[in-house]
């Protein structure tokens, strides 16, 4: 069967400084006709950095940072939505560094999410980083977050406990168990800007 | 370091049949005052099935469901909102039922995730769902999806090919994993209503 909801017409419902929603009027499946609000999102990127310790510990770069519409101070990998014409892996490397100082020498992409399929045209890239060097953070103008680390054994019992609920995150573990565990494998690339 | 922001005042930016979107004042922790845009969500709930076929095999049940703000027919767990005054329970009752047509004997709960945390209040309660009875769906009108199941070997390969890309079943896929490996502990509990 087709699933397919065919775009009939559309109009905006509204553009705010962040926020952008359409309202689509879309032809069903049986031919009804049906609307779609959702917001229009410009992509976004998610890093796991890979960080490792003297004596060959494994650590992972996680931020601590206020999420305003959810009320609460969430542990996340770094991330960031996509400047105009932005490559993926460019908005990769920036976020990182402007918001955890480190650079990497080694780059491979895990995959795609699509975080709220519902109402959202977000999709964000999934990239791994390892060879970490640090430097200065760069923070956007009113953008407070802290940068920690933790081991993946860590992160995975947050998972499990309820301190991470954020669900890129969630989906950054999934994806650092599996490679650590040698279920999933990565391509990695030298970094050819470093 | 307290990185809370403190709402200083708001407005509403939108009310569609849908979408609600607000635009908050908010005092940032160096004092200096920002907005914050964000969308209203009820909350909502995602039930992961267990099914038990004849001669012990496992599978999960899922459905493909055309989301229209990504324009891909997606691989999902069954999934929605909570209606006003609604148990968390109660939802994921009514929409495994609604959507699948099953009802379980046994729910356990297993935590929280928070789709897209810069932009939306929506939390989704993750449940499990087990000695499941097959029944008539009802769907509600305008929606579109099919019921079908997949062993977790194969709901987990997708998760790495691509082939699943929601936040939510990706998590799902990442509980599944660690219960059915033994690493993570579910609280089982007999439905009291059937």
């Amino acid at each position: 069967m087709d699933l397919t909801e065919h775009r009939v017409d559309g109009r905006e419902l509204f553009k705010g400084h962040f926020l952008h929603a359409l309202c689509d009027q879309v032809r069903l499946p049986d031919g009804h006709v049906a609307e779609r609000e959702y917001v229009v999102h410009p992509g976004a990127v998610m890093v796991v950095p890979l960080l490792e310790r003297a004596g060959g510990v494994l650590e992972v770069v996680l931020e601590r940072q206020y999420r305003y519409p959810v009320q609460r101070t969430l542990i996340e990998f770094p991330a960031g939505k996509l400047d105009a014409g932005e490559s993926p892996l460019d908005c990769a490397r920036r976020e990182l560094r402007e918001e955890t100082g480190y650079t990497a020498r080694q780059w491979a992409r895990a995959g795609l999410l699509h975080p709220v399929v519902a109402y959202s045209t977000e999709v964000i890239e999934i990239w791994f980083a390892r060879e970490l060097r640090g430097g200065a953070r760069q923070l956007d103008e009113g953008e407070f977050l802290e940068v920690f680390s933790a081991t993946p054994a860590q992160l995975h019992d947050w998972c499990r406990s309820g301190a991470v609920t954020d669900a890129k995150t969630l989906v950054g573990a999934l994806w650092l168990h599996n490679v650590l565990g040698g279920a999933w494998t990565l391509d990695w690339r030298a970094d050819s800007d470093t």
